[in-house]
Formats: structure tokens, C-alpha cells, sequence
């Protein structure tokens, strides 16, 4: 059967992956400075290998001939995801893939100095050829898939979502996020102003090993499998490895354990649902997180839902006291204040989780022009500047640095990967919704230390699904509709309103 | 020209090498438990694509055809080792590679926890296994080879090396080393029961971090290159990674310092190895140590010949006190009484150099028997300690963790390699006499601070050398004249006689 080929040619694949993840894992985390140029040629080999594999002239007469064969709802489920993967390889000439490839390093190379510098100039030369290869793609997929050329690259990412449902989910934010953000900024400031009301911030150092200590206990307090995975240190944050071996990294500031600790906690959210892939399916298409914004969901559910709880913060209460010495800034309420304090700033990665769509709706914004033509690289500066003063009453103008150099998915040719962040943001309300439904209310399910029932939800319906169901068919089973972003809105107006 | 072809397939399959390094050392030295499985499977099936790559039908004409062409001696050189390599490979059917690595994982992985639980009995079973899959590859490499089932394992590890040559040496060393190990053991115990005269313990604990800094500390003073290698903790300290990241390993004991650093100064001699192999060929298989016995003079040279030594053991002992506090042990008249001391014991890697030829000869006798069909599995607890009662007067009746359990090497499947030991030992004290005769006492180099004039020789002589030579050129080239016990037994009775 074509279709018992295709599980076997997946296991070689997955097993070559495993390489390139800890290999990969290694060169973030282990290797020193001198190993690159060996590790970069290796894993460029790697890739070619991966890529030859999944595009031999067979696979497509397996998959042709598979889908006419008798097969369960998760194979048939299985041969639908392999064949997207399959479909995304082997669309592209190997040309292409590796000019876009080549153009992207470049970029992304000099991007790490020109951003310190401000260099627009220079950074736009390098992101123009980026584009002019990424619109090439773009239009080779749209044409096979019969969408528009940014719907063909947001579909690498959240397979199944569209402009037409972003811009209905971002058209629901515009009307009361605005002025959400107003309101709150105002409020909070006004409150820390009143004498005797400044939010306490905890005095350092911190020491490096204790913090370490302390995201190992809360790793373990969420539940992380150490047997299968790993803490470790690296220059960005990630979660990496394979489902069996989990490594997740974190950076560590001596002054300040605030950033790491929800770092970890946002990591671990990501470990879980690794970990506890369905294990049947391992080596298999299917035994994949959903898609970015549903793996995004995971690590917010940990962070933003639970972490940021007050149930959740009176616990690490005891744990910084333990850690760094008791001191008042550890007192549970002025956790609470420190971790929901809202500030509209201009970098999107320290951004709180009420002013954080705003930085992602005017990326997805700027991104779509880009790809459909209606924008040119030299029109970005302008418009983020209008864009974020619109939403945030900030100026970017000349600030480059903090404004659209700020990250590394454009210069490394990620177009169509930031609504994954929001869409995440929203799914991760939206479950704890479903949770409280079904459970009662989460601040008590962590007073009465039910996490383990938390946890069991999303296994049951999250983590254990993998990629069996398309995402819409996962959340409407998991909470009886599709995406809906009045979740969202609720859950921050509970939170901040 | 199908020299060119070699050499660029040579740059493929290094790469691949590469991969499976990073990932064997991250299995030994990060890995947690649970990611075994996939790891396992991960690294059988990269071995597959090696083996496949390496014996591609295509590979043996290029090799047929490029002994006719014109090559500088150094392509000869590595047309030679890569037809090796080749060799070594095609002999061996696919199906038999894969049984034997996944049979070698298992029994190694079981192992770790068999050996402290004492476990012989089901260690056996995994064991019988993987020698029953070695005598399958035993034979067929001795039947092309036209050699002993044993040598032709042996030539996996020290091509040209035979049982022959090793007989020689080995009743060479057996005329006067039991007679020397008994007259030292009786003399430092006479003078160790002398009033006043005891051997000073270090007192610990040595909290481990401290640990960590001091042989960091050492492996600088030893030339290491930081920005192409690493250390860090495995349960078996070993020297892996690729000659551009170098990967060393230790175990640290918070009661006893004494053998995590004498075990990285080891290591180090095998990183320097690898860090100054001839880069002009890297990729290429004269860009390897020359043999394991080579391999292991260079880490004997190191912890032996040159740690041990008097002169070295004074420049430690300003170290220890900054790092542990000031004692009496630590004084040089003291750490020198110390590293030297012989005592016959049953654990191999802990021995001092006198008796621990002692534990390679009746290895390799063992494993030679198990390889020729004289012995079997259920055998060797019997006859290691018949042959341990023999050398060394020690019993290991029911110490299966004590005795035949304690190796790594057969649980691996590397039979053969044990000789190689004792081999390095011998070429390192070759290697010795051979500076001393162009540069004078050793002792007073290291006093004068002229470390950099033994690293060169040793980088011009043999680093360097890479593969270029047979074991044999490279040795008379170096040093006037092949292996020659007598070396070996003058320092030994230098030092201790």
C-alpha cells in the first residue's frame, strides 16, 4: 500500500529531524563561537538531504494513490498533513529555495549589525531582494493553492486561516482596544502616583544559579517531564528538540528574574504540548502541534492565563522569598501589579498582553501590502510610524532600531508568521473560557492546587489532538465554536477593565 | 578526475559525521533518560546513511580508478585512508550494521543502570547479543582481509597492529612489570607505615563549581582552545565532538578532586589532538588521528607523562589552595607521592600507570578468547577473576560492578579496542625520550616555563601529521625508530623503580 510508504518515508524523515533539532538545539545553546562554520555547513547538508528526500519522484505517486485507498479518519488525517508538507517542499524550484535562502542569510547576517546602528539604508537594500524572492513564492503557491499570495504564506504557518478571518478578528479588536489601552495606561498610572502606591521593584542581584533553581521548581510545578527534556541558556529563547527530549533555553539578567521566569513559564507551556504529543503517532505528520498560533496558544494559556493569575503569582510568593531572601516586592498583590502593568512601548517582544496586538495588527498590516504589491520597502518607516501612533500614540520617526528593524522575522524571511502571536493570544482565552465552563473559575482550581485538571483538559483536547484536526474542527471541539475574540476581549477586561 | 570525486564525496560524508559527533556527545552528556529511544533510532539511521553513502557502487570505481592517477603523496595518503574507511564499511552488510548499533545502544543504555545494580545476569543477555553480532563482522572482515577474526577487529582501531605484535610486547612487559609492580607496592607501603611518612589526604568536600574552575584552569595552562571546545559533565568522561568544537567530558566527586583533574588533563591531550589536526584537509580522511594507540599517547602524554610529573604537580599546588583553601596535601612533595602511588586495584581507569597495563592484557586476552570462539559471554566473570587473581592478587568473585561489568567499551560493541591503552602508554613514553633528547629533562622545560616548545613538537611530529603517515613512518619519523617496549619500562623505572 502507497500509504504504509509514506508513514515509512516519514520515519526516516522525522528521524533526520531529530538530528537537525538538537544540532540545531547545540548551536544556540552549547556551541562556542569557532564550531559555526563546521556546524552551518552541516546542517546546510542536512537540509538538502531532508528536502531531497521528501520531494523523491515517488512521494507524489504514493500520495496520488494513497487518498484512493481504505484508511482510518488519522491516517487519512496523516497522509492530508504530509501531503501539505510535501506540497510546500517540493512547490518551489530548488533555485529559488536556495536564492530566497541565500538573500535571507545575507540579510538577516547584516541585519544583527545594522539594526544596533539604525541603518535603514542599507538594511532595505538587503530586505528589498528578500521581498522580491519572498513575493516570487508567494505567487508560485497562490497559483497552485488558488488563494492570494499572502493567504499561500500565512497558510506555512496557521494552515487554514485567511485575511478575510484576520480581518475580521483585528476589525472586532479596532473598535475596543483602543480604548482599552487608554483607559488602563491612565488608570495604572494614576494609581502608582498616589502616595505610598508605587509598585515595589524587586532589588537585586539575583543570582544566576537561584534563578535557575526557581524556573526548574516551577517547570515542575507546571508539570514539564524532566525525563524528557531540559533547561538550558541561550542568547534568544526558544523551545527546541524533539517530543521525546524537550529542550527549552532562557537568558538570565542578574538585576532582574522577572523577564526569565515568565520566559520559562512561556517556554514550558510549549514543552507540554510537545511532550505530550500523541505518542502513537510519533514520526507521523500528524504528530505535529496544530499550527503556530495554536502552539502559541499553549505557551500564553501558561503564561498569560495562568502565570499572570493572581491565584498563580501568590504562589511564587514563598519560592522568591525561599530563592532570593524575602523582600516586600515579593508580596503576592504587588507581584500581581508588576506582572499586568500596561505601558504602550515600541518593542514588541517586551510589550504587555493588552498593547501586544496592536504591535502585531500593524506588522500584518505593513507584511500583506508588501506581499500583494500594494507597498514597497521603502514605504515601511512611514507607515509603522503612522501606524503605531495611531495605536499607540508613539513615534517612531527615524528610529529605526526600535521601530520596523526591531525583528528578525522579516530580515530571515518569516512574512505571514506574526498573526500566529495573536491568534494564540486570542485561542489561549478562548480554552480557559472552555476550561472555567466545564471546571469553575482558575484562580480557584490554583488556590485548591487543581492544576493537574487544567492540564488534563488540554491534553485531552489540545495536546493529544496533534495535527489530527484541522484548527477549526480543534477548537469547536474543544470549546463548541470556532475562533471568537470575544474570549479575549472578556478576559482583558476581567483582567485590566 | 576521480580523485576529486573522492574528496568531494569526503566532504559530504564529514559532514554527516558531524552531525552524528554532536548528537553522540549531547546522548552522554545531555541527553536526558527518556530521550533515548528516538536518539537511538535517530543515530542508527544516520549510521545507515553513512554506511550507504560510504559504499555507494559509484565509490569503488573512483577508488579503482584513482590509484592510476597522479596525486601528490598526500592525496595518496588520503586515498589510502578514505579506501579504509571504504573497506571497513562495504565489507559489512546493511542489515548487520543497523542490528549491531541498535543491539550496541541497547546493551550500553541497560548498562548504565545494570553495572551499580550489579546485574550480570541481565547484562549478559544484551551482551551475548552484541558479541554475537561482532563475531559475525569479525568473520567477514577476516575472511577479505585474510587475517584472524581478532586483528580484524583490532585494524578498526590500530590499522597495521596484530596480535603478533602484541604478543611480543606483552610478554615483554610480563618478564619484569609483576616483579615491578610487586617491589614498588611493597616499597611505598613500607614507607607510607613509617612514622610521620603517611601519604596526606586531601580533606574535601571540593564543592564541584570550584571543580569546574580548576580544570578549566588547567586545560588553559595546556594550550586548550576555548573558542573551539568545551567541557562538561558525562557518567563516562570521554573526548568527543568534531576537531572545530572539541567536546571533553568529566565526572566530579565532591569528596576527591583528585581524578576529575587528572581525568581532564587526559581528555585535554585528546582535544589538543584533534584541535591541531592539519586543516588544510579537514573533511578529508588524512584529517584524523592516526590510530587510537597514537590517539591514547597523546592523553597518556598529558596525564602521565607530563601531569605526573614532579615539576608539573609543583605548578598545581598554588591552584589547589586558590580554589580549595591551603592544606598540607596540597603541597607538590605530597601531590607527587600521591599521583604516584601504585596500587594494584580493580578498576581500570582508576589505576596508576605501573599495574594498569595489567588490566589491558587480561582484557585483551578475554576478548580475543570471546572473538576466536575460545570463550563465551557466560565465561568472562570466571576468567576475569582468574586473571585478576594472576596479575594482581585481587579478587572479584560476585563484583560483576567491580570486575567485567565496568567498561563501557564492550557494552558498545568496540572489541579490539582495548590494547590501545597500553599501546599510547608506550608511545608516549617513546614520545618523551625522544624531546628529551632534542630539548633535555622535561622537568626543566615545564620549570622554565617552556610548555610551548614540547606542544610544538608534539603539533609537528604527530598533531599535525594527521593521517598523512602509517603508524609505523610516523613513529620512526618522530622519534628514530618504531614502538619500542624498552621506553615504557624506563620510565617506569625512573620514576619508580
Amino acid at each position: 500500500m502507497s500509504y504504509q510508504r509514506i508513514e515509512q518515508h516519514q520515519r526516516q524523515l522525522s528521524r533526520y529531524h531529530h538530528l537537525q533539532a538538537i544540532c540545531g538545539w547545540d548551536q544556540s545553546a552549547m556551541m562556542p563561537t569557532g564550531g559555526n562554520e563546521a556546524r552551518a555547513e552541516a546542517l546546510a547538508s542536512l537540509d538538502v538531504l531532508i528536502h531531497n528526500r521528501l520531494t523523491e519522484p515517488s512521494v507524489a505517486d504514493w500520495i496520488a494513490t494513497a487518498s484512493d485507498e481504505p484508511l482510518t479518519p488519522e491516517q487519512r488525517a496523516n497522509l492530508r498533513e504530509f501531503r501539505r508538507q510535501w506540497q510546500n517542499a517540493s512547490l518551489i524550484p530548488p533555485e529559488l529555495v536556495e536564492a530566497h535562502s541565500l538573500a535571507n542569510s545575507h540579510c538577516e547576517h547584516a541585519w544583527r549589525s545594522q539594526r544596533p546602528a539604525n541603518d535603514w539604508a542599507g538594511f532595505a537594500v538587503n530586505l528589498s531582494a528578500v521581498v522580491a524572492n519572498t513575493r516570487e513564492i508567494a505567487k508560485i503557491r497562490a497559483d497552485a493553492l488558488g488563494v492570494s499570495p499572502y493567504n499561500a504564506l500565512l497558510a506555512l504557518y496557521e494552515p487554514g486561516a485567511s485575511t478575510t478571518q484576520l480581518d475580521t478578528l483585528f476589525a472586532d479588536l479596532r473598535q475596543w482596544l483602543p480604548s482599552l489601552i487608554q483607559r488602563v495606561a491612565e488608570r495604572q498610572s494614576v494609581a502608582e502616583q498616589q502616595k505610598g502606591s508605587a509598585i515595589l521593584i524587586p532589588q537585586g542581584p539575583f543570582p544566576i544559579e537561584q534563578q535557575k533553581q526557581l524556573g526548574l521548581e516551577v517547570m515542575q510545578l507546571l508539570g514539564f517531564n524532566f525525563d524528557r527534556g531540559r533547561l538550558d541558556v541561550s542568547a534568544h529563547p526558544f523551545c527546541g528538540g524533539v517530543p521525546s527530549d524537550v529542550r527549552i533555553t532562557t537568558r538570565y539578567d542578574e538585576q532582574d528574574f522577572t523577564r526569565s521566569l515568565m520566559g520559562v513559564i512561556h517556554e514550558t507551556g510549549h514543552a507540554r504540548y510537545e511532550q505530550n504529543l500523541p505518542y502513537a503517532w510519533r514520526d507521523q505528520a500528524v504528530f505535529q502541534g496544530r499550527s503556530m498560533g495554536i502552539h502559541e496558544s499553549q505557551s500564553l494559556f501558561f503564561e498569560m492565563q495562568l502565570a499572570r493569575h493572581p491565584a498563580f503569582l501568590a504562589l511564587l510568593t514563598p519560592l522568591l522569598n525561599t530563592h532570593f531572601g524575602a523582600q516586600p516586592a515579593f508580596a503576592a498583590q504587588n507581584l500581581q501589579r508588576l506582572y499586568t502593568r500596561v505601558q504602550p512601548s515600541l518593542i514588541r517582544v517586551d510589550a504587555d498582553e493588552v498593547t501586544y496586538p496592536a504591535h502585531i495588527i500593524l506588522r500584518y498590516e505593513i507584511e500583506r501590502a508588501l506581499i500583494e504589491g500594494d507597498a514597497e520597502v521603502e514605504d515601511i518607516p512611514a507607515l509603522w510610524d503612522q501606524k503605531m501612533q495611531e495605536w499607540l500614540g508613539l513615534s517612531t520617526q527615524g528610529d529605526y532600531t526600535n521601530g520596523c528593524m526591531q525583528d528578525i522575522h522579516w530580515p530571515s524571511g518569516a512574512f505571514g508568521y506574526f498573526p500566529s502571536y495573536t491568534l494564540g493570544a486570542m485561542y489561549a482565552a478562548q480554552f480557559r473560557f472552555a476550561i472555567e465552563a466545564e471546571y469553575g473559575d482558575l484562580g480557584t482550581l490554583v488556590e485548591r492546587a487543581q492544576l493537574p485538571t487544567v492540564f488534563s483538559w488540554l491534553r485531552k483536547f489540545i495536546w493529544q489532538q496533534g495535527s489530527l484536526l484541522e484548527t477549526d474542527e480543534l477548537v469547536k471541539n474543544a470549546t463548541g465554536s470556532t475562533l471568537n475574540a470575544r474570549w479575549f476581549r472578556q478576559h482583558l477586561e476581567q483582567r485590566y477593565g
